[in-house]
């Protein structure tokens, strides 16, 4: 996968090689993924209108033989129109750096940025892993199901006893736990209110995976998936299974012990969260990352300008109070897309 | 960075690309690095007597004109031979899977596996790990200074407020809070009487970083620590600043403020631990992460062996009852190997 | 650089990672080049008609403050509308194998193929090689001149002692050599009337290059410069230097001497081309390449069709009759693009 | 595949991962095929007496329950000890750069060079290419042959309607027309007592490859050999099928027509070489390369030194008077490296 575009672009874009040849793929079965991460959708999230249409524009085909466009294997480009972009919102910041976004590091690097909507560094972006891991999950197909809800917003975890696949949906939070839903809210109002933000924890759960994915110091399936849940933008941890937790376990309740089950091993716990040795065990892969607070936020805060001067800085604009929220399909995306690329170098390698 | 071997063949060994030419190189700037995770120092980790003298056999050059031994350019590979390899403590597992290890999985990917020492999936691969960090450190330079320390064993966390870096090489677990030492001594005289093991959480600091290294959506330096420390053996969870509290932040908390110093900016918190939009600040880098308790341990755990019948096991053998505490200076290497390659890529993006 | 689209899809496009940052790059900088391309120039190549304007939808960024668009270091996302497209000229060939063109190939590959426009397999995709080659340029800087020219048309080889580059864009051949632009024209006019077509061999000389660009076995610079020059659709053979010639040769006239000069070495001869052990010297780099004829001709082939029933097939359509022509430009291109990528990765190895 | 060492260390090794599962493998399957490539085998090459023994330090295992030693997924690590080191041979040349050689280029780029021998830039390195091919051809299986014949020595072309192909392993040229042979050894004898040097052409024929490896822009099939075997030392130029031939070619006769066959399509020529749009056809893989003279002669070349004084150079040794020679299963070997590599990606994208 390659990605392109700045939000303040005419478009963005993404390019995936490689995907299988006669894969069903049109643009409504990406959209629904795209809807799930649009922002606009309730008073909890930004109330930016992005419609964010995504079109097919390469690396399908369809004629009177097949049954509706599948994949060519050959490079398949995604694009999405940038359309309620307001300059303006931006001009304050130009030579500004916001305090915990990329601004002063990218004036390091590159020595001046692209300062309108963060160019580069927007998490306008993750629209894009959004579609890509709608394809990841074609290539995958539907043994395999990928899942994730937020399971903390600020300092309010759900009850786990309460997890309910359904609620997820059914909430502006991707809130498993109903009873959660009226505290998280209230909290959210809060925050608004106080022209703040919080940090979440969101819970990737993908079910069907085969043992055996993955490899042993290379193309670890638990590394590989580190790296692409750290990507995501606003992620500052990532565990797998027990994660952080593992480190006040003892070895005997760390080791997930084996029996005999009708299909294959069954594990008696899932401490190692499907995978050991860099390889799935077939249990359910179990991923947790945090997302930490909006950076932009009303509230002021000290900064530098440009040319170095101490200021101070209140950031405008239509800001996500929790920018994990929005991370639930993202999470999920890059998820589908590490197993379906692991899933055909598997396949190359083993056969 | 290339490796290649198994615990119990001849030899081990590692293959490093790219290191700029005209660096001062030889065997003694990588030993002391190795010797620090070598086992059989103390009565807390494996008793297992390898001598783990590493060998450059290319990419390395010397004569009357240069000062001492310095890289060429071309390919260094490093090799340590297996000097103390037992066959017999691994014929009771070569039927069995052992619960917590990769012995399932290799044999659900590959239809058999090397059981020998684990095979390729021994954590000895991780000396090679030190050694490439030791190059690593030399190509980074003296400037930027890379240290790790055990922050957690098992439910005992330092006491922050006494970090000592001077303690850490004075005690068997690399424990900069002198006061946490007996604690953690009782802990583990514990475990290993209990015939069991436990976990850790490792935390690794790098100073000297200039502001600028990493990239926008790919290469980011986040992601790339991630990735490469998740791929340590026994790695369950990986976090950057403040991590996974980040969850529970508020904005105003989290986004680190910006005032002027001396020599460019000053940041007034480190939240993010040295990294923004997935480039370097210039702060300190700080990575935390979490060990899982080993595997192999005495207590007997219900397991299947290959037929699928179902049976227990107890692991015998030599081995720590803490891996954590070995994996400080892998981490170390690590980030080192991380950083000496975005270094490389900077300078060819931006000169 | 990453290359997406068909020619009877919406558009094509290419993504070029790892630019630096700061580069003028405006749309105007590699229109001249898609133009020198471009068909329907000359009654000696394609009347198809592709006005071929590129859009620069992402990476660049323009501000009071700079002068015009630079480079941001970001993702450049190029693209190019298909504006002549005409389906019906495909749907004669939708079942029926082309004999010198991939359908066979691509079918036995993918189970089936996009025949419109030949899909993926156009040479359409060669206007992105040209465009990112001049990227590419801007990259390089003018102190690199990159050119190319037309060396033999058919069985009619230039005489090189009359090798003008001022010739090459005064004719519709890239042709340096003014007395083999009639007798080309000449053997285009029969070739077309006889509805056949031929071949063509390009040279293409980089001017300016400095000495250690390249690598001794990986990323040796004349290996890159032979897998880029062999992607291009059509290329049947590639050399440097001396290239087949060398094979007749004695050791004494291969191994170019050297004298010094004002400014370093000057070699006496230039058999290499310009590369010694995988690393440019300094002097001219000299690379030419074979095309085999259009396989698209009006005469008459035998061939099957997807049913494995024996035809024939005469293609017809806008074709030319010597794509070697069209060659040259997209042959400079790959130069361009192997020696920017070169020139970073020595930046990032050597500083 | 990752190779290391210079030919005056203690060794050189190789290191290839992702090779599949369960494939027998043991030193016995390699040494047959650098056997054939070892110096010191007839007065027509080298006297340089190196055993070249590889060993496989990694990567394979063997136990009661298989049968013989077997690819167990993990890196397969090669090594061959270097036995016939004489460094005084080299002394003379540590400050002059030999035309031809790698030299003055290792100065350019790394500021100073390892002359022991060539150092990286020594063609010993092709060892390691012949090993590594010798575990591809194992991995294609036996339904795959890559066999390689010397084509042309010095100005001296075989006679293709005599070609024989057990003639190629009956003479020390790898020339399969008998009638070649006394032509070939009178002008090599020419050459040693003149002290020269001379070039050769080397073709490698693959038969048994299905059709459908490769892929259409990136990944090529003849792109991929093009810069495998290009960067074989010494070689200036790689062509596929009528290569440059085609140049000269009509539409008609370039474009291999179809017939139907007893198991799939039959192709009445070959003039693309088995390959069309970067896909194999399914017939005969034909490349053919040109391989210069060597550029240690005995014959005085004009030079510089590294102080840029103008001297000459007569460089002894025990070189060959025609690398072309040891060139026939280097070629092979990358060949089938390339197929094998193309094999496992075809497999994982395809199924």
């Amino acid at each position: 996968m390659t990605t392109w575009g700045e939000s303040h672009g005419p478009a963005i874009g993404a390019v995936i090689d490689g995907c299988p040849p006669g894969i069903p793929l049109c643009e409504a079965d990406i959209q629904p993924f795209l809807d799930r991460r649009r922002p606009g959708q309730s008073r909890h999230v930004s109330p930016r209108q992005e419609a964010d249409r995504v079109r097919i524009l390469s690396g399908t085909f369809e004629d009177d033989r097949t049954d509706g466009p599948v994949t060519t294997g050959a490079p398949i480009s995604l694009q999405i129109d940038n359309t309620d972009v307001r300059s303006k919102d931006y001009d304050a910041i130009r030579d500004t750096w916001r305090p915990g976004h990329a601004d002063f590091t990218y004036d390091a690097k590159y020595g001046f940025r692209d300062y309108r909507g963060g160019g580069r560094s927007s998490a306008r972006e993750t629209a894009l892993r959004v579609a890509t891991g709608a394809i990841a999950r074609r290539v995958l197909g539907n043994e395999i199901n990928i899942r994730a809800a937020l399971v903390q917003l600020g300092p309010h975890k759900i009850d786990r006893s309460k997890w309910n696949w359904n609620e997820v949906d059914a909430n502006p939070f991707f809130c498993p736990d109903k009873d959660s839903v009226a505290i998280w809210e209230n909290e959210l109002d809060q925050i608004r209110k106080d022209g703040s933000s919080t940090g979440a924890i969101v819970e990737v759960v993908a079910d069907g995976l085969p043992a055996g994915w993955g490899a042993p110091v290379y193309g670890k399936l638990d590394a590989e998936i580190a790296g692409a849940v750290m990507s995501i933008p606003a992620v500052k941890g990532v565990e797998i299974g027990a994660g952080f937790e593992s480190a006040a376990m003892r070895g005997e309740d760390a080791a997930d012990e084996m029996r005999a089950g009708p299909d294959g091993p069954v594990f008696l716990s899932n401490s190692n969260g499907g995978v050991l040795g860099g390889i799935s065990t077939g249990q359910s892969l179990v991923v947790r990352f945090a997302v930490k607070p909006t950076s932009s936020i009303r509230i002021p805060r000290r900064t530098l300008n440009r040319d170095f001067d101490e200021t101070t800085i209140e950031t405008r604009g239509r800001h996500d109070p929790c920018v994990g929220i929005r991370a639930v399909p993202v999470g999920e995306a890059m998820i589908a897309f590490v197993l379906a690329d692991q899933f055909l170098r598997h396949r190359g390698q083993i056969g």
